[in-house]
Parts: C-alpha cells; sequence; structure tokens
C-alpha cells in the first residue's frame, strides 16, 4: 500500500506541492479583519497604560543578555550553542543544551532516547533525495509487488472451499484481476498528468470531490494502511515459518517483535536510502523470475498437464457469491498500486514522466507475476495449506529445499517488511495532512526532533500491532478487512479524476475521462462486492472502522472550527475602559453595589489589564513555612488577599483562629467549618458564591505546595493544588496558582 | 484475624484510649517554640505592612454574607443548610450542598455514591455501642472460631503426604495445639490487665520495645489481616462448592465476588451490629455442637474404631520436618484469638473482667471444637480431597446430605465471612494508628464521609484480591504465607509485656511475667517453625512482604520528620525587611547589579512580602483572545511583565513581532527561536538563565489554557500548562500559573 503523499517530502524543488508539510508554520496566519481588530484592542490597551516605556524599564533582569552563552553554561555538552542575530529585539536561538530536560530523570531519558533514537535533527534536514528510476521503481513498488505473496493465496483459499471445481475458476477470476490491475494503471497514469506534484487520494477526492469525499478516501487509506503493516508481517512471517517450521509456534511474538522494530526504525526516522530499500525488492523480482522460469520449464516438460490438486471434500458448492468472494480476495494483490502517483517529486525531472514510465513497468511487473504464479499454481495443483504459503510450495516444488528455495523465501520476507516499512511513511502523513485541515487531532501535526511524525508512527503500531494480535497473526483472517480500505480509496481518487477532467478539459480530457471513469467504476464494484461478500467475515469491522473515523474526524473539524472562531480576534472583544490604567494598585473602596444581576449570563471578554477586578484567595491547612510562604507571595501581588482555612469542627476552627492571632491578624480570614471534613468542595463553593455577589471578580486561588525530591514522597502528601485545578476549571474567572515549598535534600 | 485496635470505637467511655483515632484533630499542633517563632514572623510582616486594616477594607466582597443562605441557594436539596455562629469573624458552617462536587459529572457521581455508599455521616457517629458478653462474645470470636474450619484440614493436608503413617500423628500435634491454644489464651488474659482499654499488638509492642518491634508487630499483623480475608473467603467458598459442587468452577469469581461485596458494605461503613453478626457465630457453634455431638454418638455406636483411612499412595516418609510443617499448618487455626483483648472498650463495665471472662469461654469453645473435629476426622478416617472439605466430609458422614447437613455448610460459609469481615475493621485501623506515628502515608488517616477509612478499606480489597486471585482461590497454597505474620505480632505482643510487667512490677507481675513469657517463648517457636519448614512454600513470600513493609515504614517516617522539621516554623524564618512595604508597587528602577554570586546555594528562605521580587513571564504561541487575557491578567498584577514566544525560524520569529507591533508593543517581549521544535524545555531553561542573573527573583510562568467542554476534545489541545508546571515544580522560586479561556457551548 501505497506512498500516498509521499510527495509532501519534495518541497525542496521549489515548488509548494499540495499539502506539503511545512514544519515552520507552526504560528496561525491572522487576516485582515484579525489585524483590524488587534491594532483596536491595542489601542484600548494603549489609552490605559500610560506609560508603556515604563515595562520595559521595570524589568529585573536583562531578557537577552550579552554574549549569548547562558544556555549552553547551564548542561554544558557539545550540542550546547547559543547564537545571537542582530536586529531589535534580538532573538534567542536555542540548540541542544537550551532543549534539555531540566530534571535528571529527564536528561537520562533523552541520553538514552538518543542512543535508541538519535539527536535531534534541524528541520532542513526534511529534503529528500530525488530518484533515479532504477531505484524509484524498486523503493516504491515493494509494497505492490509484494502483494503477490498473499493476493493469489488469499483467492485460492477461498476457491478451494469449493474443491477442484472450484479451483477451475482460478485462472479467470485471475485474468479478470489482470484487467483490473491494468485499467486502475491506466487510470493512474491519468492522475499523474493532473497532479504532476503528486495527487493522492484524499488530497484529489478533496479536491474535486468535497470535504466528504475527502474524508472516505482518507478513512479508507487509514485502515488500508493499518492492515498493509498487519497483512505483510502476518506474510512476511508466513514465508519465515514456511521455510522454518520450528518457528510456526512463536508467529505471533514475532510479528509483534518486528512491529517493535519497524516502530523504533520509524522513530528514528528511517528515510528511503535508495539502494538500500532497492535491494529486497530486486532480489523478490529476481526470485520470482527464476521460480516462474525454473517452473514454466519444467512444467513445459510434462506438457502443462494440470495436475488434480489433492483430494479434499468440497465443504460448499460453486456459487456466484463463491466465485466474487475469490475475486475479491484476489484483488488485495493489486494494493499498493496508487505509490507511483503520489510520489512523484521524489522522481528527477521531468517528474511525472518519469513517474508515468516507472507505474507502467511496475503494473507489468505485478500483471507478470501475478498471472506467473497463477499458472504455476494450476499447473502443479497447489492449495493452500495452513502452514506453508502457495509461494513456498511453488518453490519447494521447483527449487527442492536447498539454498534456491532459502532465497525466494528470504526475499519474500524481505520485501514484505519493506511494504509494511512504507505505511509507516504514509500513514503519519495523512494524519498530517487530516490534522492540518482539522480533521486530525493537532498533536499528529507534531513533527519530532528527528523529523518523524513520531505520534502518527506511535499510533500506526499500536493500531496494527492490537490488529495483528487480534487476528492471530493469520493473513487469511485479515484479507477479508483488507479489500474495502483500498477499494474505497481507489473509487473516491479516480471519482475525484472524472470530476476533475469534466471541469478542466484540457487536451485529451476525454479519453483521460474515460480511463479513469473505467477506473473508478471497476473500484467501485471491487469495494462493493468486498464490502458485501465478506461482510460476516471481517468486512463490517472496516466498515465500522471507516464509519468511526468519519465521524470522529467531522467531530475534530467541528471542535476546531468552534475553537478558531471562539479565539479569534473579533470586533466584539475590545471594548473600552472607563478609566485610565495606573500601575498603582486602586485597592481601596471596593464596589459592593455591583451585584451580579440574576440570570446575567457568565461572559467572559477580552480584558484589558484595568477591567480585571482581582481577589486573591489562599487556602490554608496550618500556619507552617509553606503557609506563610503562599500568604506572603499573595500578599506581594498587592492585590486584595483572602485567607481560608477549613475545619472540622468548631473547637480547631478556633485554635487555627487563635494561631492566626498570634501571627498578628495581617490578612482577613475566614474560616469555614466543614462538619464532613470535605475540603475542596467547600472551598469552591465559596468561591462561587463569592463570585455571586460581583459578576465581574477574578479569584486566584494560590495554593501552598509541598514539592518532594523523589517521586514516591509525592503521594505521601495531600495533592490540594491538583485536586482544585480540576475542581475550578470549568468555572469561569478562577485562576489556580500553586505557590511550591521544596523540600530540601537530605 | 482479629479485631486488633477495636478499642479505637470507645472513645465515649471517656477514657483516651492509646490510639484512638480523632479525625477532628486536623490541625497540627504548634510548640512554645514555634508560636513564637510565629509572633516574630508577625511582627516582621507588622514593620513592613503599613495600614493593616486597609487589606479587609480592600475586599471587593464580604467574606461572610449576611443570611448564611448562600451555599443552600448554589445546589438546593434538603441537605443544604449553613449555619452562623457567632463570635468574630464568623465561620462558615458548611454542610451538604457546599460539599456537593461543583461539575455535572462530580455530582452525578456523588449521586450514585450515596446510592451504593449512603449519605455522608458527622463524626460524632463514631461512638460505638457497649456490647453484652453474649453479645461481644460471637462478635469478636467470629475470626478465632471459623479457623476450625480450615486448621485442621491445613494440618491434615500435610499428614496425609506420608500416608497412614503420617495421619496417627494427628492427635498429638492437635494436642501440642491445643496447649498452645491455652497458653495464648492465658497470656492474653494478662495482658487485658495491664491494657485495660485495649492493647494492640501494635501499641504493646512499640509501649514496651520500642519502634522497631512495634512496626514488627505491625508488618505482621498487617500480611495477615490480608491472608485472614483472602483465606477465609477462600475457605468459606470451599465450604460453599462443597456442598453444591457445580459451582466449585466459579470459586475464583465467586470469592473476588465476595471481596467486593465486603469493599462496598465497609465503604458503605458496617457497624459491628451486635445482634445481626451475632448470628453467623452461634449458628456455626449450634452447627459444630450438633455435627461433633452427632459424630461422637454414632462412632461411639461401634467402640470408637478407628476407620483406616482411604488407601493412597504415601509420597514422602514421616520425619520431623513433616511433622513441624504439620504443626505450623495447624497452628493456622488459633488465628483471631488475640481480638477480646483489643476490644475491652465494647464491653460494659468492668470491661477489662468481662473481655476476660469471654476471652476465657472463646478459647475454652476453639479447644473443644478443635479437639472435637481432630477427634471424628481420626476415627473416621477422613483425609482431605480436593474437592470437599474436611469438614464437609464429616458432616456428610453423619448428617447425610440433606437439610443438617446444608445448615452446617451455610453456618460455616457465614462465619467464615463474617471473619474476613472483621479484617476490614481491623486493618484500616491499623495503617490508621501507623499513619499518625507517620509510618504510613497520610491518606490513611482520612476518614470517609461514612466515617470510615476509604482508603485502608480499598487498600486491603485490592491486596487480599491480588493474593487470592494469584493463588487461585486455594487455601491450601494460602496457609503457609498465614502462620508467619500472625505468630510474629503474637511474638512481638508478648515480649513487649514480659517488659512491661518487669517494668512495673504490680500485683502479681511474676506470674503474669512467665505466663507471657511462655506464650511469647511458644509464638516465637511457632513463628520460626513456620518460616524455615515453609519457607520454600510461601513463608519467603510473608517474609520478604513483611521485610517490605518495615522499609517502607522507615522511609516514610524520615520523609515525614524530615517534611515537618522543613516546614517547622524556625528562627532562622524570620529575616528583617529593609524597607517599609508599599500597597503601591515599586516597579520602577530594577536593581540588575544583585547578580548570583556564583556558587551561591538557592536557598528558599521564607519572605516577608516585601522580599518578593516579581518577573511574570507569559508564554505565547500567537495572538488570540487566549493569550490576550493572559498578557492582561499578567498586567493586571502589576510586576514586571516579560511575553516570550517560541519561534521554529527566524521567519515565523519576525511574523510574532510584526503582530506585536501591530497590537502595539505595550509590553516587553522576547522571542526565542528554537530550531528543533522544543517547547517547554527552552521555557524552563530561558527561565532558569534570568534566575541565574536575580537569584532572589520569583518567576511567575502565566500560561494561557483553553478549556474544552468535554472530555475528549482535552486532547486536542497541547497542554503547555500541565507540562511546564512538571517541568518547572523542581524550581525554586518559580510559581506556574494557568489563566483559563473557556470554550463557549455550542
Amino acid at each position: 500500500m501505497a506512498d500516498e503523499h509521499r510527495n509532501e517530502s519534495g518541497d525542496d524543488s521549489g515548488d509548494k506541492s499540495a499539502g506539503a508539510p511545512d514544519p515552520e508554520a507552526t504560528l496561525p496566519e491572522l487576516d485582515d479583519r484579525q489585524l483590524r481588530v488587534l491594532r483596536q484592542i491595542g489601542r484600548a490597551w494603549g489609552k490605559v497604560c500610560d506609560r508603556p516605556g515604563r515595562w520595559r524599564a521595570a524589568l529585573p533582569v536583562d531578557p537577552a543578555p550579552d554574549g549569548g552563552v547562558f544556555l549552553a553554561e547551564l548542561t554544558p555538552n557539545r550540542f550546547g550553542r547559543v547564537v545571537r542575530l542582530n536586529g531589535r529585539p534580538p532573538p534567542l536561538r536555542v540548540t541542544g543544551a537550551g532543549e534539555a530536560a531540566p530534571s535528571w530523570w529527564g536528561r537520562a531519558g533523552q541520553q538514552v532516547r538518543r542512543v535508541l533514537i538519535g539527536p535531534p535533527l534541524a528541520a532542513s534536514g526534511l529534503a529528500v533525495e530525488r530518484m533515479r528510476k532504477l531505484i524509484a521503481l524498486p523503493v516504491l513498488s515493494a509494497d505492490a509487488l509484494s502483494s503477490v505473496a498473499y493476493g493469489p493465496e488469499a483467492m485460492l483459499t477461498v476457491l478451494v472451499a469449493a474443491g477442484a471445481a472450484g479451483l477451475g475458476y482460478a485462472p479467470w477470476i485471475s485474468a479478470v484481476i489482470a484487467f483490473l490491475m491494468l485499467a486502475v494503471a491506466v487510470s493512474y497514469r491519468q492522475t499523474m498528468r493532473a497532479y504532476p506534484h503528486g495527487g493522492g487520494s484524499y488530497i484529489v477526492a478533496s479536491d474535486n470531490l468535497g470535504p466528504t469525499a475527502g474524508l472516505l478516501a482518507a478513512a479508507g487509506l487509514a485502515t488500508d494502511y493499518v492492515l498493509t503493516v498487519a497483512v505483510s508481517v502476518s506474510s512476511g512471517v508466513a514465508a519465515m515459518t514456511s521455510a522454518v517450521p520450528r518457528l510456526a509456534g512463536d508467529s505471533v511474538l514475532i510479528g509483534v517483535a518486528v512491529i517493535v522494530v519497524l516502530l523504533a526504525g520509524n522513530l528514528r526516522g528511517v528515510r528511503q536510502a535508495g539502494a538500500v530499500f532497492a535491494i529486497p525488492t530486486y532480489a523478490f523480482l529476481v526470485a520470482m523470475a527464476v521460480l516462474i522460469g525454473v517452473g514454466l520449464t519444467q512444467d513445459s516438460g510434462h506438457g502443462f498437464h494440470a495436475q488434480a490438486p489433492p483430494p479434499g471434500a468440497p465443504v460448499a458448492g460453486v456459487s456466484v457469491l463463491l466465485i466474487l468472494r475469490a475475486f475479491s480476495s484476489g484483488a488485495t494483490a493489486m494494493t499498493g498500486i496508487e505509490a507511483t502517483s503520489n510520489a512523484i517529486p521524489s522522481f528527477r525531472p521531468v517528474e511525472w514522466r518519469n513517474a508515468r514510465t516507472t507505474l507502467t513497468w511496475m503494473a507489468a511487473l505485478l500483471i507478470v507475476m501475478f498471472v506467473g504464479t497463477i499458472v504455476l499454481v494450476h499447473v502443479d495443483g497447489v492449495v493452500p495449506r495452513p502452514n506453508e504459503t502457495v509461494l513456498s510450495q511453488l518453490a519447494r516444488t521447483h527449487l527442492g529445499s536447498g539454498w534456491p528455495y532459502i532465497g525466494v523465501q528470504a526475499a519474500t520476507t524481505a520485501v514484505l517488511l519493506l511494504a509494511a516499512n512504507t505505511a509507516y511513511n504514509d500513514f503519519p502523513r495523512l494524519l498530517y495532512l487530516l490534522a492540518k485541515d482539522s480533521y486530525a487531532p493537532r498533536p499528529f501535526l507534531r513533527i519530532g526532533d528527528r523529523l518523524s511524525f513520531s505520534n502518527g508512527i506511535v499510533a500506526l503500531s499500536v493500531l496494527a500491532g492490537a490488529i495483528f494480535v487480534g487476528f492471530g497473526g493469520r493473513t487469511e483472517a485479515l484479507i477479508p478487512l483488507y479489500a474495502v480500505g483500498v477499494f474505497l480509496a481507489f473509487t473516491m481518487s479516480q471519482a475525484g479524476m472524472v470530476v476533475h477532467w469534466w471541469r478542466h478539459r484540457d487536451q485529451h480530457w476525454r479519453k483521460s475521462l474515460v480511463f479513469n471513469a473505467v477506473g473508478g467504476a471497476l473500484s467501485a464494484i471491487v469495494f462493493v462486492t468486498a464490502g458485501i461478500t465478506k461482510f460476516l467475515e471481517g468486512a463490517w469491522l472496516a466498515i465500522v472502522v471507516v464509519t468511526v473515523l468519519i465521524a470522529g474526524a467531522v467531530a475534530v473539524h467541528r471542535h476546531y472550527l468552534h475553537a478558531e472562531r471562539a479565539l479569534a480576534l473579533h470586533p466584539d472583544s475590545v471594548e473600552l475602559p472607563h478609566h485610565a490604567f495606573t500601575p498603582a494598585p486602586a485597592a481601596g473602596s471596593p464596589d459592593r453595589e455591583h451585584r451580579a444581576q440574576p440570570g446575567e449570563p457568565d461572559r467572559e471578554r477580552e480584558e484589558t489589564p484595568v477591567e480585571i477586578r482581582h481577589l486573591t484567595i489562599v487556602p490554608l491547612s496550618g500556619l507552617d513555612l509553606a503557609g506563610l510562604r503562599a500568604l506572603a507571595y499573595a500578599a506581594s501581588l498587592r492585590q486584595p488577599v483572602l485567607a481560608l482555612h477549613i475545619s472540622p469542627t468548631e473547637h480547631e476552627a478556633e485554635r487555627f483562629r487563635c494561631y492566626w492571632r498570634t501571627w498578628g491578624d495581617h490578612l482577613p480570614l475566614q474560616v469555614i467549618v466543614s462538619q464532613h471534613r470535605a475540603i475542596t468542595g467547600p472551598i469552591v463553593h465559596y468561591i462561587q458564591l463569592l463570585q455571586r455577589q460581583r459578576s465581574d471578580l477574578t479569584v486566584t486561588v494560590i495554593v501552598p505546595e509541598l514539592v518532594a525530591t523523589r517521586w514516591w514522597q509525592h503521594f505521601l502528601h495531600n495533592r490540594t493544588a491538583t485536586h482544585l485545578r480540576r475542581l475550578l476549571r470549568p468555572i469561569p474567572r478562577t485562576v489556580v496558582t500553586s505557590v511550591p515549598f521544596h523540600l530540601p535534600r537530605r
């Protein structure tokens, strides 16, 4: 499956291809209207902030100290380097040490991570080398070509249920599939012409059919990628255990280990390093050529007399349903065929022409290998067996059990693992594109310091691992889920192309439209066939997952739009203040008359500093140094302060007041008697009670918090600050601050 | 096991017995020295806080509004009631509504909880009724008497390995155990005289032998309580499945269900409701009386001719080791014998005399039942079988399979579950006592609103459930772990008593000392025997657990002492300020000359408000409403403010500065270019950089935080505030504040 969106690595071509990841554009763009509002807000601040220069003068430190070597000083290491730039105000440039985690544990973790995953990379490393066709072919087609390892077998597994009669249909079904491959390949050739900078299914579908079609394509692709990993790994492991049957008992374990290696390798940022990645594919091509060549030669020796398959009682008759199911299983042999169309920018110029040539080669190779395999299967009378793959049986029949056989199996395993690896490039990019359009959670936008989309890579590993383990690592159980997603994406992409040609009508548009329409119609037929005939066997799960993904994407999108609208600078957010903002606190004369009107909504408006009326509340459990520090911090902010103590009984309350008087009663104190020993609940309600008196009150709760030196000591103290933060979060105009008291190390 | 520390419920007797829980004393006591320091600190504040009355005048709201009905107004329900008291300043008294959780989910959870666990109770409900001896006997002795259900069987299970020869030793070993019971009972009679208000093993051992011995006893008791639950439940389930063999397959499930019911019931606060709890014990006594009576009568009919046990190949010879192992297994029949000595305050006066009488009865009944069972077993030639308990076999032999048999099994099950329930009273109290002495985490001090120690109850359920499931619910697998803890606690308690008598030398002290010495020595022998002979079978685990518990308790204790010393008001914490504290901010003239001396330690001293030099840092990811609100909040505190933006490239940095200028550049801004896209790391290091310029700087980081309306939306936004809080926690003089921006509901 498919290097959907591989094009994104091609930014250095100078073309901005659609959906290219730009890890640098983290700052949301402000449009003209927002800039106007920003200016308005600024003017409102300007009216109330008299003498703005005073703020800079008031800074107790130099924000950009001279020399610029401070960060490196903190934890000196060879990465430590701070570069100062000219211009006012100078930005600090931080590399290495400034990014080091501040705690010992954090740093140790970073060291381990650095060994496993490698040191951080600068964003400029995102560029990708241009590939010659001879390199591009193997790199991009591993996924498609490796499908030969499981596609024919999947078809035969269905047919064998009807015995010899069923297997007799194999050549005819294969012919249809071969035609389908041709049609889809021709169809994608059209896409390349229209999207010379790369056209993934998601982009083509959303561009031409709108966001819903795009989401359908994306959901199809997402399930496709997850299954590509699961199916490729399971069939790679099957190729391995066919050669070494001793390992068969541990196949799930081996598969999980492979997924873990893929995870680690991709977190480290395995680039498609041309030559190295070409080896497995070429090895596989050679192996298949030898196998098919030797096989046909040997079979021609006894005149291509088809051997009867070994006797096995048919458990079902031949029916249209059976044939259709075999067809949709066999069609998984063409998964990954769309890869080149997404990866156009990785080719040397003229990119799209080279890509098109490569696609043609690939399709030809795929068809030859697929047909060759089916012919051998038919002639040799091979049927799927639980412990040995069809390919392994063919190889054993024609090449014996020596090194040539081992070579075929090793090449098959290698190309399948490479195919799994391509999904690791594509799935995170798809999530990136979705997140960029606000259809997936924004954390998927984050590019790790190894320039890999770590969150997407982890998500893919978890999902593929779960599917793989859940289905016991059996390829035949996974196949029914597979076809649905792939052909959904194919259909959407080709349908999008039809609309594209209809709209653009450039040279040859009629021919292209027809090709795409045929490809799309065929894909749609496979999609519907797969969905219906394999519904009970697993397709239902794929359909459910696609539906859930789309619903999730829509919900995420709605939320982001909502948040964006709520956060955007809009004219309502400006309110002219009534009086000038003086740096001195107008602490006196509380305006007790300003009570909340009943039913007045709890509006939170953007405020200029002068509009904020503070009340600082300090909950105290006792008068110890931590409590006094919190009080001092609160008082030093020079806003009204109210200390709060919660007591279980009047007696205890009186004792606290006694201590308070001993201290000198410097600040107002309120004691609350909480009969049932609840602490946080009464505090929250008390704050709400006060806010009902004045709806414009911003309440800052300053909680003393003991900070222990070891992690387990954390559990030995109450966590009032954490609880209060959680409880107060939903309440407007409340801010929780914890003032730490650090226990000294012993 | 045993109502260790049941005495704590007897506070209403007017006597303060050692270790009585006082849920009201939550406020740490300040000693004279601390009060003196507090006064000093207060004077220091007084010098800098000119016009302290102004703080009260500045309050924008009335902290204790008239009428006192506000809390009830918030969420009116029948619990809502706020009582105002006289005196200045008036404490608010909060009941019901004021404790309600402020969120919808929280309230729904509280409702569910109220249905399952019941409404909150006031602390005055802690008193416990006084029990007549006829009620006290069954209530307190369920644990001890029920041990007859598994003790003899455990002994036989060991002996049967040596075949008939081994079983022949059963009567002799039983005689020794019966003597041991007598000795321990007599020994505890002495303890009662010395601790007329209740003497649990932990208290007796720490009083007389010091804290280490106390911890040994406590650790022994803790494992004992956990195993009491596991063993009683497993044996209760075995009694049930013996009668209804169909259930045997689900015994683990049934056991877990029983533990869950015990958990819920105890969280609800099941009190020892005299009469009801007496029924199972009396039923068991009657059942055993009938069984032994009928059995002996029938056996006497054929002249007590011991039947040969059914043929079974001996797998081991009779050896000293085997005999000792059988002895230490059989000794589990006396677990729970110490219960009455802790529960003295629950008796009617004269408490200790009544308790002593009860103990005597209980020991007599225990010995009679134990010996009777062994005689029947011996005469009937019964041997342990995997699917039926020995008691069930005896009952079937003598009473048939009808209602009498069912009655015996039902009574056995009931008394065993009651025994498990007693551990639910004792384990949390033991943890409470340990926590009060700072040997266990303070959360175990917390009395839930149902007056139960919920944390201890949950801990016991989790531990007992884990042990029960881990050992597959098989009683015989749990027994080897059991004896170690019980007899460790017995030994420590009796040894403590020996020291007690030696020190006090009151009337009869010699006799008591001898009795306790004999009891202690015997217990020690059993402890050592059990530890050695069963080491490989499970005793090692008990020993490891005891060791870990003690190490943990010591570590917890050291931490609390350390924290207490660090938090206590000490003379060093007072520092006279240099200049008067004026409510107006002395924002100007930053003292840039005051740089940190290299190597100067990061001391955090108690500060009066004037000593705190603020710098407020506002990290901004963009200029949206949330960011502007955070800026407004920061500026309104009228302390020096520095806005901070982290950019991946110079280009983006320039774009942000452009927006900033559009806004009006009202506040100082620093942009940091972070090449590797790290956000929080650079912020933390930048703050440390600034703090190196001025060591007395208190940095408040004010982070805009988006608050979503649904839980899943939480994952859609970055969590900078949370990350910063975690990273900045260990750094002195940094405070993190998040200013919430609430997304409106759609």
